[in-house]
């Protein structure tokens, strides 16, 4: 029976007994952590050989004949170059490897609209009013990037196919004061879904008032799948060349999650008339990155292939997680019809939707019991959530065990909390 | 003779015969650079078994129990903080480890002075006018930045002392739009001088009018001599701590010329304030260094000591190169009086300066003949030299038979621009 099928008395008899439970819990000083997308030490693991390709006997001399070891070469090397062009889906000329997170590539690409101005555009800081367009549910670091510079947020709901583009089109088209757009296109953090065909497509040929508009598509998780037979991103670069447009879209990839989240190495895929805007101001920011940890992981993995094949161990790892979760949502919470959820074939998240209300209170209950999840609100904007219904699972870090105890208590908790809305 | 007291007829005999030597040398079509201070392959071969000290079979939990693959710890691993806080002379609580260059940290100081507000002030991009002191000759990548913020470049001139602190001591106490000043303190670039005590404590003593006054104390080469009893700096941190202007130095190091020059780790010297206020800024614009290379590092100095024996290895190669230099500007330049230089006992730099107005023809002449030095004018802000007197000499990246050649090359030059400049 759902819970808001039920009378007040077989409700309040129900969360008595989930009380009891709860409470057995919380005697227990649980101390699990699903807050943050991190991979797991056994992720981590799968990685340790790369730090056995380079050695005092290695050769540190990139194809470009410059030596690894000392300055130069800003924009990266060659034979990284190769590999993280295919994986962002852009030509070689059209990428840029940076530093070990991606996180930084963005802070800096906002920060060069609001310092320098992109590509002789006034710089925002000039400007009376600043614009970003937020997908939400979305992830709270890209926002906090906007709230560092006063950039004023505007809320755009999140469908299955992506961000709702009538809107988009819409405020675009109409606002100069509109610059940027932030945007995970495949496994969306949190939601798990991939922008349809229609939605990449329709990006492509936005028609923004500003000239200095930009979508910041950062694909973090394009090769991180939970399925087989994965869905395949539409090419954003190539759809926006098509339409004139390659300016318009900066694209982000990192290995973060993919060999050391500390130690990874930072893409950025772009025009070439981006990216030498870019690396002209890149180079005051910054002498260069570091290219012997881009020269480990091209030889570590190869090529591209090579990449892939690492991707499938994570998947190894990561997929019964994901199951576990949907399996005990589906058990204690689907029959209530106390929540709803995505079930996403990629990424590290799964998005969870309360009854209107109850996040926080969920949350709340999590902590109290010992178990840690991403602050309700996160996902949104000035971390508010209109609807207070909203929480990032992250199920990656725990392992199954953990993670089987730590959902008991979210479910207890969401239980508990709907039965208190409902009642009071 | 000195060049000045030649009579016409003389010089320009002597003049004909440099012209010849010249013609010599361009006809060998040689590709030498001492453009900038980089590190020779020899010194970077130094550092090759840093790279054996991590392995698949290694531990990679840090002293505080964080894994240094994972997310985490922004500030940087203690083991780091422990080896680097004595370099650069603060306690460990005042220290941040970075990222692979402190040219990028001093970027990112100047931005949140820029974008943030230092301390609860006002936004630089918010004035109407915000100015730095700038020592002259100085470090042309700290104007570079000034320069890309459109922060207004105040010329000081720099003395045997450090700079002239009776013009620092009365701009910074009049004009509230003054925010900062550069110091490269020990072995400044390019000079080599290093400051006196009464110079650091006429700096710690300092009564600036804005309250976001910063000191950027860039001790890139803080143990970087070149002699067996170097002088000793003194402790701008706790003489500013003694004059309660704790919060008004920030202080820089890496290890960009100890390690490896691209993939080196840098690290940030401040008071608890300033570290507490920019670890929260940092925490926007990045997850967290990378802390698997601050291990590396770490493992391989394993303490202080370790790091200043490695050192000493460094001056082995470094100081017969300084030596070559010199010898031949004494040999060659010295009896003509044709120009002027420091000696310096460690850093990276000689700084010559010409009969007034010959700079750039030295520098043209170079290039002509294959021997590429730093631009002329690269030492003073806007690249504007006012007597168009100083070039920077580089000594460390060639060989000391190709510094040879590029130093008879350079003598040439500077004696065929003396000879013009006094004949025409």
């Amino acid at each position: 029976m759902g819970i808001n099928d039920m009378s007040k008395s077989e409700l309040s008899a129900m969360k008595k007994q989930w009380d009891d439970e709860y409470n057995k819990f919380k005697s227990q000083k649980l101390a699990l952590n699903m807050a943050r997308g991190k991979p797991s030490p056994e992720q981590l693991d799968l990685s340790m050989d790369m730090l056995d390709v380079l050695s005092s006997k290695s050769d540190l001399v990139s194809e470009s004949g410059d030596d690894c070891r000392n300055y130069g070469l800003l924009d990266g090397i060659p034979e990284a170059k190769k590999i993280f062009s295919e994986m962002i889906g852009v030509s070689e000329e059209n990428i840029m490897i940076c530093g070990n997170a991606s996180l930084n590539v963005m802070y800096d690409l906002v920060a060069t609209g609001f310092i320098n101005g992109i590509n002789g555009n006034t710089p925002w800081h000039k400007l009376e009013k600043v614009k970003f367009l937020c997908p939400v549910p979305g992830y709270d670091r890209h926002f906090a990037i906007c709230e560092s510079f006063g950039i004023e947020m505007i809320n755009i709901p999140m469908l299955e196919s992506g961000p709702d583009m009538d809107m988009i089109e819409k405020l675009v088209s109409e606002d100069e004061s509109i610059k940027g757009i932030w945007c995970v296109p495949q496994y969306s953090n949190p939601t798990g879904h991939v922008y349809s065909d229609e939605t990449v497509r329709r990006f492509a040929a936005l028609k923004p008032k500003a000239d200095d508009f930009r979508i910041i598509w950062d694909n973090a998780y394009c090769i991180h799948h939970l399925t087989d037979s994965p869905k395949k991103l539409l090419n954003i670069f190539d759809e926006c060349t098509k339409q004139g447009n390659q300016d318009m879209v900066y694209i982000l990839g990192s290995t973060s999650k993919i060999t050391f989240s500390g130690a990874g190495v930072a893409v950025l895929g772009a025009s070439k008339k981006n990216i030498d805007q870019l690396t002209k101001i890149m180079g005051v920011r910054i002498i260069g990155y570091d290219k012997i940890n881009q020269l480990r992981h091209a030889k570590y993995f190869g090529d591209y292939n090579g990449l892939l094949k690492h991707m499938e161990k994570h998947k190894a790892i990561i997929r019964p997680k994901f199951q576990a979760v949907l399996d005990i949502l589906e058990k204690e919470i689907a029959p209530l019809a106390a929540g709803s959820w995505t079930k996403p074939e990629g990424g590290y998240f799964i998005s969870f939707d309360s009854i209107s209300g109850c996040a926080k209170r969920i949350v709340q209950l999590c902590k109290e019991a010992g178990v840690t999840l991403t602050g309700a609100g996160a996902a949104f904007p000035y971390g508010i959530d209109p609807e207070d219904k909203n929480i990032r699972i992250a199920p990656t870090y725990p392992t199954v065990e953990e993670l089987k105890t730590a959902m008991e208590v979210f479910c207890l908790a969401v239980k508990i909390a709907s039965a208190e809305k409902i009642l009071n």
